[in-house]
């Protein structure tokens, strides 16, 4: 069922020689199917035949969209077991993960379905022409959101389905009318091929033009370099680390054309504790802590990887009820041998810094890229000193920063740079006194919550999933939920235009029933 | 009235050494005031308070802010003639325009008033609990705009009100909540400065934070660049020449914290005369394209640089017509010394190319600073040879391209860099034989409009002024109508946040009366 080629639209092609294989963390042994790297003809063209989808797909209605999308939803449960037990093999993952991230996925996609069917996202507004206004007549004006062009998106490592091939950057640059071209990440190339079969037997069924869709296998950076690079690529959507992200968002930057990328990347996440909170309910905290720290082996973009309080008895007390509670856990396999050693260099590079003492570190494991998870602890002193302790590690570790007081708190949260999710933990009563730590962690992130943890990200309407840089390389955007389709369109106003050329969205007569702005009321109404 | 300070903050301060005057192109001689460029440390210490200003701004309510810009409008109107004087001797223009253009600054201002009183536009949304979800409970999210910090803006040389000191930029970054630091343009620092003065009086009057509004003298590109490169700076509005906006883009880019810039740049907005329009109307649209060309000498972002059609016997009648009617227009003193060098520079660098014809060119022109217009020709197939002949000629200049036929027109406008703003002119009957010319026309505007001149850009809701690189930098926004406040904002989210702490336009009482969406329905219902 994996070809290891190349999906070139709907066909699936191979030229090229260069080869890779991807990994079973959990057997820690390769996995016996071979992928081929798209050349760079091959790239040429995706893009090619992508922008050629683009000058129809750019029209199609929101019915036809949700139709496509619907049905790559219904593709993708259609390759059942095999689909789940290739995710495993590809990324370590249980298969229960598998199945809720494949749960999450499919309702991305009938989330972005719903949403076009409906169709009032295009923010139809209207001022209708006043030709007897003084000093001079007003024109008619007409204005709607239109797709970019083709999108391009670098799959996550930690979300094989859901940040990736007909994850929600694909699903809402699809939603939106934009072509997009895959490069799978080369962790999980075969889960990559799969789902990208299903979109294109979704795009065949719906009749889809051909270059719709793409997934091209890469194992460097330079099929990604490439198509950022091609003039007729014209928005990137890329979720990993800040390295990655940068490089690409600098590539982007310095085109003859810039293109916007939304890039997803890094953040630490800080979880304050409240003096009340720490003093009435430590134990409780301290599981939650362990739990969300440990979560996923800690591969997940919101863990929790840093944690604040000011120095007295309570904090000590809960350090030790944290360190008991991680040392319970049972070590997770992560997703990578690299991943694996990524997290003990990193781990290791902090843990070894001036000042930093270790709280708890598991040290009974014993199989290949198991993590151990690790509890530290700092002043917040030493932290502001160095930066270094400023930086993630990607897995279950987190550092405890005890501050003298209140003010040295807020100093540490303004240090920080932009975060994906900042949480204060701490009692109702409590919280108002604490107005300044407030408003500190808000200006540093994209969501922020009170007594609950970081992972777990509801995709709803109102959820932000982006923040500051370098959590994310446009804090404008966020890459969760309805609002994600935003990062890749454009308004576009008509003026004067015969009312039967208009798109339906803006025709006097409403006949797709969209909520518009007509002459600054909001309205359902027909004109 | 004018010192030729830098307002920092309320404060006029000048401790630099490196001054400039304004000059008076009618009079052609320099205007009586003497400027002094802000100083390294006068600007730190702008971005300094201004950062602090945004501590308590950015929580400014919406009745607040608005009666902060309305302040702001009537300080203005109270500056009376003086200061449309001083706009006449610093840009050349005529007093009609000048209030006309005062006026719409007035509107602009009044109208982000009324946006941020109104609140809407936060977009409230909200997802409440699902305490007893299955397999996992749903949190309560609730998302609202909140300003990114300490916007920068340029002022322009051909908006001396309407795009510089407290022009669309400024009242649009103000309206959303975060502090300005205009960085004037050095033709109008007079201006720059009596406007400046009205808004340190609006933001005394109104109880604004110290450091709200700074304005800048610069003669050269220190300043700017400064300024960009920041730390405390978190988005610029610029609006001129491709050149000083990519560069500041590209700076702005490189930063270690990169920055949104939203550049409105050059643009030659293509107009499209069709052949029946030509043979029915060719007197009616030669009047109007002369009209266009040439108003306010040329010097509009949206001027018609650009005029194609196919090449038969109706072509060179409206040709003809078009050179005999701009021969009838008086010249017009363009802003400065410098812009007019330009214009003959430029104009005669693309007269000279390979195969361009001269259609009409005035030549009674003895007033200095006065700019002569001309109209040229060229065939399709030179068009589409040269890029040199893409270029923007600021000023009352037009090129006609003679296309072979449908195909090459295609191809032409396929070529083309994106633009502001396209035009179709035809006959209603006949566009519908074109759609491949609407289409590619659109996929290179912001704006599309029929029968219609380009230049006069409605403030409304419903306007783009924006569009493919380089006619803006980032294509996904507008710098004219409401939606031009969406460039300073991001979304943030609250989770599981006490209602008495949220802001008020997510609290579960709808204290302000908002249309927010509520688990996906639009309303303004309270919870």
């Amino acid at each position: 069922m994996i070809t290891g080629k190349n999906y070139i639209g709907s066909q699936l092609i191979a030229g090229g020689d260069k080869v890779f294989k991807t990994f079973n963390p959990q057997l820690n042994i390769h996995n016996p199917w071979q992928f081929t790297e798209a050349t760079t003809d091959e790239i040429k063209l995706a893009t090619a035949i992508a922008h050629h989808a683009f000058l129809s797909f750019q029209k199609a209605t929101g019915k036809e969209k949700a139709l496509f999308l619907r049905t790559i939803a219904e593709e993708i449960m259609t390759l059942g077991e095999d689909l789940l037990d290739v995710y495993c093999q590809e990324s370590g993952l249980p298969k229960g993960r598998a199945e809720g991230e494949r749960g999450r996925t499919i309702g991305q996609l009938n989330a972005f379905a719903d949403l076009v069917e409906e169709g009032s996202w295009v923010e139809a507004t209207i001022d209708t022409a006043i030709p007897d206004r003084k000093p001079l007549p007003k024109v008619d004006i007409r204005k709607m959101m239109r797709p970019l062009g083709t999108v391009v998106v670098f799959g996550s490592s930690n979300f094989p389905f859901a940040y990736s091939t007909a994850g929600g950057d694909t699903a809402s640059a699809l939603a939106s009318g934009c072509p997009v071209i895959v490069k799978s990440h080369p962790m999980h190339a075969g889960t990559s091929e799969m789902v990208a079969s299903a979109i294109i037997k979704a795009a065949q069924k719906t009749n889809m033009p051909e270059g719709v869709f793409s997934n091209l296998n890469s194992s460097g950076i330079e099929v990604g370099v490439q198509l950022v690079k091609d003039p007729l690529v014209k928005a990137v959507g890329f979720t990993g680390s800040i390295n990655g992200g940068r490089a690409l968002y600098d590539l982007a930057a310095g085109r003859p054309e810039p293109i916007p990328v939304f890039a997803e990347m890094g953040s630490i996440n800080p979880v304050v504790i409240l003096p009340d909170a720490l003093k009435q309910n430590a134990q409780k905290w301290a599981i939650a802590c362990a739990g969300s720290v440990t979560l996923g082996a800690g591969q997940f973009c919101t863990n929790p990887g840093l944690i604040l309080g000011i120095k007295n008895d309570d904090l000590e007390n809960f350090s030790n009820q944290l360190a008991n509670e991680i040392l319970k856990m049972d070590p997770i396999c992560m997703l990578s041998p690299s991943i694996h050693k990524n997290y003990e260099v990193n781990k290791d590079s902090l843990s070894s810094q001036q000042g930093v003492q270790v709280v708890a570190a598991y040290d009974k494991n014993d199989k290949p890229n198991y993590a151990a998870q690790k509890i530290v602890t700092v002043s917040g002193k030493e932290f502001l000193k160095n930066t270094v302790l400023h930086k993630e590690v990607f897995g279950p570790f987190s550092m405890i920063v005890q501050c003298e007081n209140k003010a040295e708190l807020v100093a540490v949260l303004n240090a920080l740079e932009g975060q994906l999710t900042g949480t204060i933990l701490g009692e109702e009563t409590e919280i108002k006194t604490f107005n300044d730590v407030v408003d500190a962690l808000g200006n540093r992130v994209g969501r922020i919550i009170f007594n609950g943890m970081p992972t777990g990200v509801e995709v709803c309407p109102a959820m932000v999933h982006g923040g500051p840089y370098p959590s994310s390389s446009d804090s404008r955007f966020t890459a969760v939920g309805i609002d994600a389709i935003k990062r890749w369109v454009r308004p576009f106003s008509y003026q004067n235009w015969p009312n039967d050329l208009l798109p339906e969205a803006l025709q006097n007569e409403n006949p797709l029933g969209l909520s518009r702005l007509v002459n600054n009321i909001q309205t359902t109404d027909s004109i």
